[in-house]
C-alpha cells in the first residue's frame, strides 16, 4: 500500500509520499514514489506515485525518455509542454497505456490487472501552480481553494486532520506539518505505509524545489513531532467534557 | 454506508452506531442499526449492524422469532443460550444462512450479492463480558486487552484516535468520549455515515443496559463535544513544532 498527499496553499505546494511496496504479505520493499524535474526558475514538476509498481516504474522511465529524446518537441515532453495542463495530459496518457500493456500481458496469464494512480504538481515560468490527481484511465482532477489537497493510497487515516487544518490560506510550515501528521496518523494505523517518507516543498513563483528531502526511519524531527502529537492528543482528549 | 464501534473496558462496554442507510447515492435513509436484548441482572446483548439491510433486518427478525418461539431453548435463543460463545454462534449462524438465501434470490436475478457484518456484546449472569465482531460467513472474532475494540462499516477515519487513547483500563466515561470522537470523525470526512447516534453503555456484573440514548442531530451536548475537539485539535496543531 501507498501514501501520498499533495497540498495546493497560497504560498507554494507540499508533496509527502511513503516509501513502502509489497507484493503480496510478506515480500515487502522500499521504492522512491516521489519523482522531481526541475529546470530551476523555468519549471518544477514533483510527481508522486501509487499501485503497481511495474506500471509506475515503466511510466516513469517513458516520461523520463521523452524528455531525453533529441528531437523532445512540446508535445512530448513533460519538460517542454506549454502548460500544466498539457503536462497532466501527457503524464495521463502515458500512464493509462503502460497500464493497459501491462494489463493484456497480465490477463493472458493470470486474470489479473495492474493500474496506478498519481499526483502531479508543478509550475512553469508565468504560469500558476496546479496540483493534478491523475486516474489509471488517464483522466484527472485538479485541486482547488475548496479542496486544496489531494491524496492516493491509504487515504482515509490521514484525512480527518487535513479537513479539519488545511486551507488555502495555510502557511507552508504549516502545510508540512499537516501533511507529516497525516501521513502520521496512517503510519500508526496501517503498517502497508512506511518510513522513510520524501518531501518535496514548492514556493509559489520559484519554479524550483525549495526543499526536497527524505525522512528516515528513527529521524529525531519526525519522532519527537510524532511523540508530541501524541501527547497533545492525549491532552486534548482529557479537556474534552462529555 | 455505516460505522459501528464496540468498546471492551475492564469497568464495562461502549457500543455506538450511526443510523443512516443508502441505497444508492440518491436514496438516503434513517435505521436503527443498533439491537438491544435483556433481561436485567440475567443477560444483556447488544447487537450492532452493517452491510444490507435486508440482510440485517431479516436476521434480527429471525433471532427474534427464536426468541419469542414458546419452544425456544438454549440450542435456538439467544436469550437461553448458555453462553456468549453460543450467543455469538447462534447470531453467527443465522447471519451467513439469510445471506445466503437473499445472495441465491440476487444472483438469479441480478448477479448482486448481499452480506452484512455484526459487533455483538454482551454479558449473561455468571460470565465474563464478551465483545465479538462477526463476519459475513458466520465466524467470528472476538476483542482482546490487546485489542480491546472493534469496527464495523466505515472504520478507518475513525480508528487513530482509538488506537492513540482506548485500553482496557480507559474508564466507562473515557471510552464513551472516545467512541463519540472517532464517530465525530468518521461523520465529518464521510457523508455516507450519519446522525441520529444510538449509543449503549453496559457496566461489567450489571448484566443489564447501563444507560441506552439516542443522540439526534443538533445535539448540544455532542455538538458542543464536536467543537471543543475541533478546536483542540487545532490547538494541538498550533503546539507542534517542526
Amino acid at each position: 500500500m501507498t501514501y501520498c498527499v499533495g497540498l495546493l496553499l497560497n504560498e507554494g505546494m507540499v508533496l509527502l509520499s511513503d516509501t513502502r511496496t509489497n507484493a503480496g504479505l510478506d515480500n515487502i520493499s522500499c521504492y522512491k514514489k516521489m519523482y522531481t524535474f526541475e529546470e530551476p526558475g523555468e519549471r518544477v514538476i514533483v510527481i508522486l506515485t501509487a499501485g503497481s509498481l511495474s506500471v509506475t516504474q515503466t511510466t516513469l522511465a517513458r516520461l523520463q525518455e521523452a524528455i531525453d529524446d533529441p528531437d523532445a518537441s512540446e508535445e512530448t515532453s513533460i519538460m517542454k509542454a506549454r502548460t500544466m495542463l498539457k503536462v497532466a495530459d501527457l503524464v495521463g496518457a502515458h500512464l493509462s497505456e503502460v497500464a493497459n500493456d501491462i494489463t493484456n500481458k497480465l490477463v493472458r496469464n493470470s486474470q489479473a490487472t495492474a493500474s496506478a494512480t498519481m499526483i502531479l504538481g508543478g509550475q512553469r515560468k508565468g504560469g500558476a501552480m496546479r496540483l493534478f490527481l491523475i486516474y489509471p484511465e488517464g483522466n484527472y482532477i485538479e485541486a482547488t481553494p475548496d479542496t486544496p489537497y489531494l491524496q492516493v493510497g491509504e487515504h482515509k487515516y490521514g484525512k480527518p486532520i487535513l479537513d479539519r487544518v488545511v486551507s488555502p490560506t495555510t502557511s507552508l510550515m504549516d502545510g508540512q506539518k499537516a501533511a507529516l501528521l497525516s501521513m502520521d496518523s496512517t503510519l500508526r494505523s496501517n503498517l502497508s505505509v512506511g518510513m522513510p517518507l520524501d518531501l518535496a516543498v514548492l514556493r509559489d513563483g520559484d519554479c524550483a524545489l525549495h526543499e526536497q528531502r527524505r525522512i528516515e526511519q528513527g529521524d529525531p524531527v519526525f519522532a519527537e513531532m510524532s511523540q508530541a502529537w501524541s501527547a497533545e492528543l492525549k491532552d486534548a482528549f482529557t479537556q474534552i467534557k462529555i
